[in-house]
């Protein structure tokens, strides 16, 4: 198989729209109430030739990315969805199909379909199989960008099991002592409930850290630490603008500093994605933003049955959770936290407010959408 | 549940023995053919009690650790295995027991018998239900310290299926933004089978660095780097001696590295061993080398069948590590690697010898362990 030229993260879009939480620098911003981002999506989404089902199934997990604060994830990326559809690069309209099963598996074809609707017609078999067989693996390749990787595994522990998703990504992340990108930013994540709608969850990218913090230096004219990412000769940068034409560096970052670890969970990623989904895979993936050609992404899904296993989990992981979040901190006004603790923040703020605050730029791309796509911008509340 | 007292790094003997390539500084060393290793722990665990099949278990393990060039885990750690039969916290001869099982899930009770014949028993099951179902996903309770973690995904990949396995540890690791260890070093390991016996093998800690790291550099009299670990304040620490006293980092470091995921990934595996197998976890793991109460680790093994997913998986595999070792490394004599690759380079070595390099310290150990035990001391061939 011939690979094209390495990419490198010159090749993404600067974030245009949004700060990292949303909101204008003086912290102020237009309140969307979420159902009404919910139904802005489908009106966008319908305007493209969407049928309702599947235009509400990518609007709900835009509308979930803003509530819990990743901005980046939510509406800042509904242009790149509506502009795969108009470039008939990807089918709005499409379900997935069964191509193999066992007790505990399935492989599907998300039959070049909108990244949602195959993520959750897969984590909806994965929970099947759970529930019936104590684990569901399932796994498909042709499938689309499918937004917040916590979205699938969110669905599996809404049923009471512990759930987790993977997906490779456009190549953006330089192997340790390479010099160029051949795996994407390839993120994992595990949901798993505690008690009393407490919960832990994981959602991370392999990468030492997401382009768009580089963005943001770059945008305050600041230098990025080292150990972020390397510039096109292969060598660890601090500065902004020589990283954004080199790669990312995988989580740990320099060989010191264990960056061959995060890399090796990058490869993993594309293991259980590209490679057993036969799907694009590594440096072959896409350029970030690119219609030239299918995605053909792999994703993959799991369900896991906590009552396979030991009685009282959710007491224990209740109990150890509650532990690690009374240690005492090194810096007293920062608490230790319990992944996905920063987002039931976000949320608690939201449903204070009456909806998801945003920044005024973003809200005025949503004018600009909606009037290119002759439907209502979105009603805010403030 | 009442926690004790949070454990820090301090408690952990200093490794006595070996350097990180278990030779002696002019790169010479003591040579003991592979089953001659094998042959003097089954010996050694014979003379503490232990019945031929579970020596065997253990001394397999220990031989492989040694073979691969992970020193640190192989005849290295004999003297604790023995030390916790003779204390009888430890049961040599019992077999693990399933109390519970679906076609693609069992929980076992190891019964606090050896790491090994408890990891043993857990992959093959796990391999059997994979083989059936498409995934076997196995965890256990009442478990001791089991050897490289990477022992039982190999046992899965020599049978052509993508095996993976986790165990909680010792707390050493402090959670981001905490003044002290929580978890254990925590590892997992992923073997995936690629073209004509090459292969993908990650086997990690989820911190940043393993303890012997920094006692190296203690030794060497040098400062270790930011990001490895903090003192007992809770500040990160470029001493080795004041990190000896703290905790380890999670891999990725300080916060701004994003050290977050690999406390998450910490967790993640402590979820997956203590939490769902009802062991000990986080904090309440006994402290590294007591023998003051039963370790009961938790431990969790998976196998999975990639014929349930697409055709083509061996070559897709076989091409992507392809291409990542042929890119152009940023420093020439440091080639790109895969996941694995340093230790094939190690066991090239040693075929090539015609056994197992150690250093002489290592070799005087053991003469004093064979001279305790009443047992023949290794037979050297150099």
């Amino acid at each position: 198989m011939m690979f094209g030229a390495g990419r490198t993260i010159r090749h993404r879009v600067l974030l245009p729209l949004c700060g990292s939480r949303g909101m204008s620098s003086d912290g102020t911003g237009t309140v969307v109430p979420r159902k009404e981002v919910v139904d802005f999506v489908v009106r966008c989404m319908e305007a493209v030739g969407t049928k309702r089902p599947n235009a509400l199934a990518i609007a709900e997990v835009l509308a979930e990315a803003d509530y819990r604060g990743h901005y980046s994830h939510g509406l800042n990326r509904l242009e790149m969805y509506i502009h795969d559809l108009k470039m008939n690069i990807c089918d709005a309209n499409v379900q997935p199909s069964i191509l193999k099963e066992t007790a505990a598996t399935a492989y599907v074809d998300g039959n070049n379909g909108l990244g949602p609707v195959v993520g959750n017609f897969c984590m909806d078999l994965a929970i099947k199989k759970a529930k019936e067989a104590g684990v569901g693996w399932v796994i498909a390749k042709g499938s689309n960008h499918y937004g917040i990787a916590g979205w699938y595994s969110i669905q599996a522990m809404q049923q009471g099991l512990i759930g987790m998703s993977m997906t490779n990504t456009s190549p953006l992340v330089a192997p340790t002592r390479a010099k160029k990108a051949a795996l994407g930013t390839n993120p994992l994540t595990v949901a798993a409930p505690a008690k009393d709608g407490d919960s832990f969850l994981l959602d991370m990218a392999t990468s030492a850290v997401a382009v768009g913090k580089i963005e943001m230096q770059k945008r305050k004219e600041e230098p990025i630490p080292k150990g972020w990412a390397i510039g096109p000769g292969g060598q660890m940068t601090t500065d902004p603008q020589t990283a954004l034409m080199g790669a990312l560096m995988p989580l740990g970052g320099a060989e010191l500093h264990s960056g061959y670890k995060g890399y090796g969970l990058g490869l993993m990623v594309e293991l259980f994605c590209g490679i057993l989904a036969g799907g694009s895979y590594g440096p072959n993936v896409r350029k970030w933003m690119s219609t030239a050609e299918e995605a053909n992404l792999g994703q993959c899904f799991v369900a896991l049955n906590p009552e396979c296993f030991a009685p009282g989990y959710h007491d224990r992981l209740q109990d150890l959770m509650n532990f690690i979040r009374k240690m005492e901190p090194t810096e007293p006004h920062k608490p230790v936290l319990i992944a996905g603790d920063p987002e039931k923040i976000r949320m608690k703020e939201n449903d204070d407010r009456g909806g998801i605050q945003y920044h005024p730029n973003q809200m005025k791309a949503c004018a600009k959408w909606a009037q290119d796509l002759k439907v209502s911008p979105p009603k805010t509340i403030a």
